[in-house]
């Protein structure tokens, strides 16, 4: 069976990895350590510190740089037919010293094009940006967007950004004027309606909320109604919640769409054209409550199969989706969905 | 048929209406005009202006104190046997003067007891506190508690409030001890994660996801197992994302428990057990859909019906459910439900 995964998380060894990529002064400034990278505000309880405990180099260190591991534990071990690479560095987050993140994103995208897709042509790329320069990040997505491997923009969801304002237009407009999908992801900033919560366990069951809070965004301020041909997915953002925000936000429309006149459709048929989202962290559903509810969604062209490699809560393709569901919804949950969204063909034996 | 409304908004026609019931020195702040009273910081865009346009007086001037008029438009017409009292005064919302806030809750409740509650025995009431001085709510709680038409707590949901946090538990105790539910509403300043959005209809739509993360706090910080008796119902805050909810919940559970081990059971088995949705604002849904609905939630007990009078969106009972339901699951909706949860019996004719 074809199949895609819509979420692989490919990274580097440490920040200076980048080192050779950075303009100056950049260069100079992550070189004498300036700045350390990014780090978690709370403690992974798993095993492997937000990783598989099996994702590790011949000498036991965390293996999340290495191509040739991946290759192994991933894309062969599952006969993936692509993968697609969505980063764990993500510029956004730095919220002082724009340049130096636009920089960082610039760099970023270079060293995986050298050390990433250029070894693998399963991979599919992102483009990764620093969305708080929007002008910037226009820039960056005209200047990666003509690698044939590279399909789509990353748009990072941190704590303080709904991506609906009218200052992220120009990420838009480059985005569908290079044909290239929209993927949300969380990053490490994401929060919940009252912040991360008090555990790291309430924090991650509450990220589905900021990727709702984001399609709430999208579509009420006009961003699909603006950017017709521009399509988005959800990355590891759940999918179960999808009934609900499309029923809510029809009935929030018939009684009040009087405030937001620029949005022209029911927001659930914007969705159901545009939107999709990948499969991981798939429920523990049966087989039966996958059929009711994407019966309830109304389509089964919204999921996308994704692992989440490396990540400690990866879905295995084998058995996240039950294998009772009808074949031609597996087909399209994944290969069909994933490769319509991207524009992918089976490649030639 | 039996019928429990489950919100219903009560009011009064200006602060100053609870000047007889404070106590000084705050009696004389209000008299003289010190504070104003809450002003939601949006326009409404409906013609009721976040009210039903017909809930008028007499003399066309809008209604919210009036009990002839709830009568009229709301208990008579849909022969309710019951109205849960739920207020549209939370002083909670006040993050100055702690005890100017606790003071004008125990006004409030003094007020509902004469001007509501006694001119109706169909009215169930409950104690409004002041939740950022939890050792004075506990103690407003047991003031109130013994009213026999009093059944419940309102716990308002604001935007920097996630009632798992330790200090919040005199509550709970309290509420326990009287044998009393906690109802949790929303107010004019609940947000989702990205605050309030750009829009009325986007914080609006938002509302749901506070509830979520109130439910994610209150189970994975330990409220359901440490007050075992004590049964909650989301007001007003959406139920088709329980299925999620509960999936989410339990996956995280069971990969991540390790972190808060006072939680002994599936987070699905607590909200069975123990939590309720009122219905208002349903969606838009068929009959098909609410019994595939139901079916995922694994329970038909979450469900109690409810109006939101006097609010622009009003549930009609005879429209928002649809008849098409089985006669059981209705009487549950209407009615079973409810009462369990309130211990309320028909009344003697």
């Amino acid at each position: 069976m074809l199949l895609i995964d819509a979420d692989v998380h490919e990274s580097f060894a440490g920040i200076r990895d980048l080192v050779p990529y950075l303009k100056e002064p950049y260069r100079e400034w992550i070189e004498r350590g300036a700045w350390r990278g990014f780090s978690q505000p709370f403690a992974y309880t798993s095993p492997g510190a937000g990783n598989r405990a099996d994702v590790r180099n011949a000498d036991g260190s965390a293996s999340v740089s290495d191509y040739g591991v991946m290759r192994r534990q991933l894309l062969d071990t599952y006969n993936q037919t692509y993968a697609v690479l969505t980063g764990y560095f993500y510029p956004t987050m730095l919220k002082l010293q724009y340049g130096l993140s636009s920089a960082l994103a610039a760099a970023y995208n270079d060293y995986v094009a050298e050390h990433w897709l250029a070894k693998d042509k399963r991979f599919i790329g992102s483009i990764q940006i620093n969305a708080r320069d929007p002008e910037a990040a226009a820039r960056e997505i005209d200047r990666m967007a003509a690698h044939p491997q590279i399909k789509q923009v990353m748009l990072p969801v941190v704590d303080d950004i709904a991506y609906g304002h009218p200052m992220y237009r120009p990420i838009f407009e480059a985005a569908e004027r290079h044909k290239l999908v929209i993927a949300l992801h969380h990053t490490i900033l994401a929060e919940g309606p009252f912040g991360m919560g008090l555990h790291y366990i309430e924090r991650h069951t509450l990220l589905p909320t900021s990727m709702m809070a984001e399609v709430i965004s999208l579509i009420l301020n006009g961003v699909f109604d603006g950017y017709p041909s521009l399509r988005f997915i959800i990355l590891e953002g759940g999918f179960s919640w999808l009934p609900h925000l499309m029923w809510r936000m029809d009935r929030e429309y018939r009684q009040g769409r009087v405030e937001v006149p620029w949005v022209k459709k029911l927001p659930s048929q914007h969705m159901r054209e545009r939107l999709r989202f990948s499969t991981q962290p798939a429920e523990d559903l049966t087989g039966d409550q996958w059929l009711k509810l994407i019966d309830l969604m109304g389509s089964d062209e919204f999921l996308v199969f994704s692992t989440d490699y490396p990540h400690f809560d990866f879905d295995d393709p084998r058995v996240s989706i039950p294998r009772s569901l009808p074949d031609d919804l597996q087909e399209k949950i994944f290969w069909k969905n994933g490769a319509a969204l991207y524009g992918l063909e089976a490649p030639v034996q």
